[in-house]
């Protein structure tokens, strides 16, 4: 396994310098994390995150849209910009004689931004029309419906929940937001082919006038977390889209670890529970899956499955059954497999630049420290079958809310 | 760049055994390359290879399905298994040490099945699922109604054309299927920490007693391409779905370097045309692309877009004109990104050993031969602006058959 070991370093105006060199690689990869995020759309505005990313790839005060373009594409800067529920997220690779200049030109984009207004009708209507789109994904909308319902302000508004709010947007409602994007706690994480020391003072000469700016607060929500079922009714779909949500806990969780490991006993591989018993001995459907996601104050398990309405009730049964059995334990040879996986997860981030600098920027925003891999290994190894059994008897997988899109089934 | 320097080596019953060592990486793949595709499916029994490779996967003559995945399991064998037009794919990804016993397990499935009867229904039930979730994902839905409709038999039959056929599959045909797997030019692809001459010896002596058999011949298709449009309507979905086909040249062809230059051009990155002209200057869609593919015998270009009804018309008519502007020439500068582009695929490819041993075995059977990084570089920099506009004028993306899916379009 390559050598990994992750450096932080915070600057003056609170941003953090993340580096995690992979010399083996030929290329650098970073991905700048930026904590602002679709939470912190103002009222009416579900989509502005995302508009404000679209708007900002649009050029710097010095470079229009297609100057900009034509910048970032000289140097073969790879990149894509995203908004997701607590931050934006600016990723590139490149070849690393050409670091410096990406990372410029990403920090100009985020601290002196064109915000061009005759660009703003071509991106808010193609962000409209990404919005439309999930529409027609059926396996996506069931999870739109289904956060919108299950989540806590402010994280009931997930992207697509509200189409027609994107043409609303205004130019002067994205300055506003471009002149709050937060400096502290602000992440630039680096990996691949560079040096640890001359990659942090190279991220520092480049951050290091980006104005001082404080985050918005940390979100507080309510402890409750929704239980029940409902339907959305969608006659034009083949199949029925099942959903669930159950509670769970945040990333910085010392035993989050342990969920880890039993979403992939659940939904790990072909030998994961799920996929035997819903797909391969029933075939109830094609793709069935369990993931964890979180937010910082708390953390979910989702499940999903879609099949045809004739096999809805069986496999929603067969799923939560599933889910909730395992709160009666794993056995040892479940929990190997489960840490082989995680193991090789582990050591596969390493072969990329960019899937490291992704960890080493979300591990930062989640935990507030940048674990290395030798780090997650030993946390991996020292879960015993006792303590994951303990830990699931604690905290099983049950109460879920669960969503069904798709033709009426319930009646059948 | 790591050093690349493929070794093709011709067992005695026609098995081309390949391998491509990348030293500095930790695990090992490969690819196992069938040349039995979904255009040999029978009669009738569309479907077929999706099920036969489902079925393939649920054991061999001494290990049942239960079996036959802890087996797998054991050594972390991280595997797909595909069935697509040409040939079916097994994919795999482990640690060196368990590499021989991963490909023995992959060769005694294919050699010999079990294909228990008592697995069928639940593998039927699978694949016919997977199929109607096509019809749930209009993006997919408009490429099979397009293929359906453009290409001449035997291609005419993409997976998900006709579901309820799936369900007519017996175990008997499958047997019959499984006894005439192909021996003579069966690719078996393997790349990562692996040794040249010790691999090509240990894909020898596991494979060297496959029965010796010959794939179907060589598909004699009509030279006619169809033109025109068409529209499927579905009155469900929010967009319009756009797909077109311009008749192509096939991977063998010695120009073909230049269809890749030139889709780039097209669609590779934020500042080609496609994304200039249909997203950015006109917001017309979310997501646009341009992209080649190939049967053996000949090529298609595809283009792509979704976007609402009231847009549609537009859409649709600068994506063809985009297309068909191609054939006046490209600019110097978008030679140079498109290069960079490509390179900079082909450098990436070389770190990961999936990657890589997927590249070894398309290469393989689409040209005879396995090039090394080196050689499609050295391809990629021999295109003049001049070669390529001489071909692009000689070649035009012209004549397209277009398919939109979607609510009725035409009338406003």
């Amino acid at each position: 396994m390559p050598a990994d070991h992750p450096e932080v370093q915070r600057l003056s105006n609170g941003i953090l310098a993340a580096v995690a060199p992979l010399p083996d690689l030929e290329s650098a990869s970073f991905m700048i994390l930026v904590p602002r995020g679709e939470i912190d759309d103002r009222p009416g505005r579900c989509g502005e995150a995302t508009v404000l990313v679209e708007m900002l790839s649009r050029g710097t005060e010095h470079l229009d849209a297609r100057a900009f373009v034509e910048a970032m594409d000289e140097i073969g800067l790879d990149r894509s910009f995203d908004a997701s529920s607590e931050y934006l997220t600016i990723s590139g690779s490149l070849l690393p004689r050409h670091f410096e200049k990406g990372l410029s030109l990403m920090k100009e984009m985020l601290a002196a931004p064109r915000l061009d207004p005759a660009e703003l009708p071509a991106a808010r209507q193609l962000v409209y029309q990404s919005a439309l789109a999930i529409d027609d994904d059926p396996a996506e909308k069931v999870f739109v419906e289904l956060k919108r319902r299950y989540h806590p302000p402010p994280y009931h508004r997930p992207f697509g929940s509200f189409p027609e709010e994107i043409l609303q947007i205004e130019i002067e409602e994205l300055r506003e937001a471009a002149r709050a994007l937060p400096s502290r706690d602000l992440i630039v994480a680096a990996s691949g082919k560079i040096e640890t020391e001359k990659t942090l003072s190279l991220i520092e000469k480049v951050f290091t006038d980006f104005p001082n700016r404080e985050p918005a607060s940390f979100p507080q929500i309510s402890p409750e977390r929704k239980s029940g079922a409902e339907h959305v009714e969608k006659e034009t779909g083949a199949q029925v889209q099942i959903a669930a949500a159950f509670p769970s806990i945040p990333f910085s969780d010392p035993d989050f670890i342990k969920v880890s490991l039993a979403t992939a006993v659940l939904s790990g591989g072909m030998s994961g529970r799920l996929f035997v018993e819903v797909r391969e001995k029933r075939g109830l459907v094609y793709s069935v899956r369990a993931f964890h996601s979180a937010f910082r104050p708390y953390g979910t398990v989702y499940a999903y499955a879609g099949t045809t309405p004739e096999r809805a009730e069986e496999t929603l049964r067969v799923l939560v059954e599933e889910m909730v059995r395992l709160g009666e334990g794993v056995s040892a040879e479940e929990l190997k497999r489960a840490r082989t996986q995680l193991r090789s997860r582990v050591v596969m981030s390493l072969e990329s630049a960019r899937a490291r600098s992704g960890t080493l920027a979300t591990d930062l925003f989640y935990r507030g420290r940048a674990r290395s891999a030798d780090e997650i290994l030993e946390e991996i190894a020292a879960v015993t079958p006792e303590g994951l059994n303990d830990f699931l008897a604690n905290h099983p997988f049950r109460d879920p809310f669960v969503l069904t899109l798709g033709p009426e089934w319930r009646k059948r």
